[in-house]
């Protein structure tokens, strides 16, 4: 069987170098979209529930809706999926505005537009590394402009910031709030870990389920989780740090800007918490499993 | 001859249904694009070099190129519209990060890319209307997070405000910044009149190409324009307003929220610079003749 990258596209499944939108889709024209990410491991989906979750609120907070109820939608991710032969994959779903109507500027007038797609599962970085990442000037979209709890892809923010890190010699960046509080990098959620106790920012970030994933990983394993702000001085003084994502789940930070944290390798919690990540895809309760053809 | 709109993608001229972007590609997933809007009246391109100035700083601040000077972007327009046979025209162009390779997720791998789209004139509102306008508790995206002087999609800020502007009754919105001044709209800025001294916002927002237009005209009707934070109450109090946009040139606001403008009609000194404006558009220094085949 073969095996490729496919998307959904207008009701079809379509070789992934078919995946197109119009132009003049406001999903595209004015970035009015939501979409979520799960990921296919061993041939099954992820805590797929917890995304689609995520995904329905996301469109009802933007007047957005789908054909799909929740077990229609799983049952074409499925198929996707199935279809595409990819046993490690990396699974978007997208909702776009759509298009007025000719002359109309008016997002009423628009029938909104469902995409998908399944491609070879991404690492922002494999799990044995550790991350070198940049306190970038950059702010984070404030919620009072883009609530955050919708995933969206205003990301101009976080694009510039990982520009700035390249120029400093370091793989990525954490994007900050106003008064300098580490906020979130491109595509992941930050921890840190000073004295046993984990720390995540709770405002001003996209709640991620990998997030919440590594919240209760670290409950389970006694440890104390504070929801509150990072700054940027706590951060280069942690023992440990993590990034979290769908695209590599719970991966070491082990330099901010100069500084480097703990020896410069994975910490040991943090080791932890990523087997207790990866043993928890073979738990009956999280994972769903594809039917390949 | 037949009038149609037009695209021009991966370097040929296609129907604007056939004017599609890759799913994957950077300048949707991540709005990781900058874009420009000229118009073309009566067979003429309107200050399409203030355009094309803006639109190269724009890819130059995010980073970004395309394979053609602005003598050649210039020729390129001029052939889309020729084409299309529209001699009231909406003209955009755009460019786009691009797609990274395969697995990566790094924005240095990704070659840019073009398009451009011409689609009959669109009015914001018809000059001789007023606009009913609700302020929004929507903030603007701040400077900090995406410079606004980037020609960006990152919209959904405004397309909520507009929402909300929808269940006030209203037509549109203004967004505002963390103080509660006004800032912009969906796609136009914002100046009020007081006293015979015009007033529009300085930080935060779009420097338009209308709104450099309208400072222009006012300062050769003798008016003063002070660039400065338009607060709210100023606003609701203001003798005159009006929003500009290359949708539309100058169009009044007549009524903000419940507070109606004057007499609720355009006002005099509104009327004038719409006047002026159009004017200026048979000015052969203003104007780049398309020649159509």
């Amino acid at each position: 069987m073969s095996v490729q990258s496919l998307a959904h596209v207008n009701g079809a499944i379509v070789p992934i170098s078919e995946a197109k939108i119009s132009l003049l889709d406001w999903g595209f024209l004015h970035s009015d979209a939501t979409y979520d990410v799960a990921h296919v491991w061993d041939g099954h989906f992820f805590r797929l529930d917890e995304h689609l979750e995520r995904y329905y609120a996301g469109m009802e907070k933007l007047r957005m809706s789908i054909p799909y109820t929740k077990a229609q939608l799983t049952a074409l991710l499925l198929q996707l999926v199935g279809q595409s032969g990819l046993r490690n994959a990396y699974v978007e779903m997208i909702t776009t505005r759509g298009m007025p109507e000719p002359g109309s500027r008016d997002p009423r007038t628009c029938s909104n537009r469902f995409f998908a797609f399944v491609v070879p599962f991404v690492w922002i970085t494999q799990p044995h590394q550790g991350l070198h990442l940049a306190i970038s000037q950059q702010q984070r979209i404030p919620s009072a402009s883009v609530d955050p709890t919708i995933k969206n892809y205003h990301w101009l923010d976080l694009v510039m910031g990982q520009f700035e890190a390249y120029d400093q010699g370091a793989q990525t960046a954490a994007v900050v709030d106003a008064n300098g509080n580490i906020k979130e990098g491109p595509g992941f959620n930050i921890f840190i870990i000073k004295d046993q106790q984990l720390c995540t920012t709770a405002q001003g970030v996209l709640e991620g389920i990998t997030r919440k994933t590594a919240i209760q990983l670290a409950q389970q394993l006694g440890l104390k989780v504070k929801l509150e702000e990072i700054s940027a001085q706590a951060f280069r003084t942690a023992d440990e740090a993590f990034a979290t994502s769908t695209a590599g789940g719970i991966m070491a930070i082990t330099q901010v800007d100069d500084t480097v944290l703990g020896n410069g390798q994975m910490g040991a919690l943090t080791e932890q918490l990523q087997n207790a990540y990866w043993a928890m895809h073979t738990q009956p309760e999280h994972a769903l499993e594809v039917i390949y053809e």
